[in-house]
């Protein structure tokens, strides 16, 4: 008798997010899950890991219909330690999210949900982070519908060493979806903004907020993509070599 | 009369580092220096920026011979805010270290010295990352040294948009570097090991623990150059798009 998939899911949004629960329960047609998520919220932790820290795991059950692995880390951290220490087999596919928010263009690499389809890459396992572009009032079905999809194709392909998937989904009706885009990062920077302040005892402190500007329109950039009310998949890898710049380097001869 | 250049420093092992120092003593001959770094160490913060706490800005002085500005945030937060909130106009070169250890292959994506100089780059500055390879009584004056030739070339060369350096310097007295390689980033994997431990109280925690396995021996990728005593820069981008695989996943004919 053949075994099931193992699809390993964890998220940054913590154990009790809905689009964790989503997925899981979304994906139970498929194969065997396991979920193994941060005990709270680790946005914007980006790729961090815990060396510094004890991580602890604890078993995590809700409503009887919901079981995994709490980790007091980071997503990273989950993946590692999910294989390295908890699971008995590779899993076949590291699912991440689904994130509440969007994560495109720069913040591809200030997100959490990404770094741990990341951490599977390196794993040498099929990974895809997905995410809803919204963060009120989320439905995440659609995006839990067509991560089922693209999980079947990650079983059926599998990837090349080293690349993982970026996914952004539209936050709109199943019907009023309009396509799927094969995309690339978008370069689109942020206008920060740093909000000052002056506390109760008199001290500042500042506040970080900041919005993108000049988004790329087009539908094969990711913001465009999802602008145009279409789910995006940006093929990424984590080798961040500029290749084509090694040789104008020579150049410059440093020498020691 | 013509300004001297602007240069930023910041790394990820806090203001009170050596590495710190030894940058800011070295680079005072070419330019006007403004530190801004985190309070205390954070290490494999990876590029996280902190968004759900406060950041306060204190002024910081060391025996009346470096000054500079501590943040409570992580080394991409020290970029911005010195950016958005503490210089009066854009710095010409941004530099994060010198860090004590390496940060080449996939430590490369982890490390917070290496985010600070991606938020330069995103920032449009020329910026470089520079680590030394030693955790053990580092000798950061060749490293200062070399980063006083590299920000001359950068003054002098620019760098194009999105690209920075992430730059190694071994362990070794100056007379016995080999040579400057241009290199790309190691491919080499983690044999991570969570050791398991039980607490005073009984319960079980794991500390992250793990070793670099088939480190690449080419002087063309950046461990092999350190481990042939040279130093390594590594041209590096924030576009994390697999181009060449867009093709491939558009046959995949995902649908909504």
């Amino acid at each position: 008798m053949s075994r099931k998939p193992l699809i390993l899911l964890t998220n940054d949004d913590g154990i009790g997010a809905p689009g964790l629960y989503s997925l899981y329960q979304s994906l139970w047609e498929i194969g065997d899950i396991v979920v193994v998520a941060p005990s709270t919220e680790r946005s914007a932790v980006g790729h961090a890991i815990t060396l510094s820290d004890p991580l602890r795991v604890q078993e995590y059950e809700r409503d009887g219909a919901f079981f995994g692995y709490a980790v007091n880390g980071t997503p990273a951290d989950c993946v590692k330690i999910a294989y390295w220490a908890i699971l008995d087999r590779k899993p076949d596919v590291v699912i991440s999210g689904i994130n509440l928010g969007i994560n495109t263009g720069i913040n591809t690499i200030y997100s959490g949900t990404v770094s741990a389809a990341t951490e599977g890459a390196i794993l040498g396992i099929p990974s895809f982070a997905v995410s809803l572009a919204t963060f009120h009032d989320p439905d995440f079905r659609y995006a839990a519908k067509f991560s089922v999809q693209l999980t079947r194709s990650l079983l059926e392909h599998g990837l090349p060493r080293g690349v993982y998937l970026n996914v952004n989904v539209p936050a709109c009706a199943e019907e009023d979806i309009s396509d799927v885009f094969i995309t690339r990062q978008g370069q689109a920077v942020f206008k920060e903004e740093f909000d000052k302040r002056i506390d109760p005892h008199g001290r500042v402190y500042y506040w970080l907020t900041g919005q993108k500007v000049d988004k790329e329109k087009d539908t094969d950039v990711d913001d465009g993509a999802v602008q145009a009310k279409g789910v995006s998949i940006t093929p990424v890898h984590y080798d961040l070599t500029k290749y084509d710049f090694i040789q104008t380097l020579q150049d410059w001869r440093l020498r020691v």
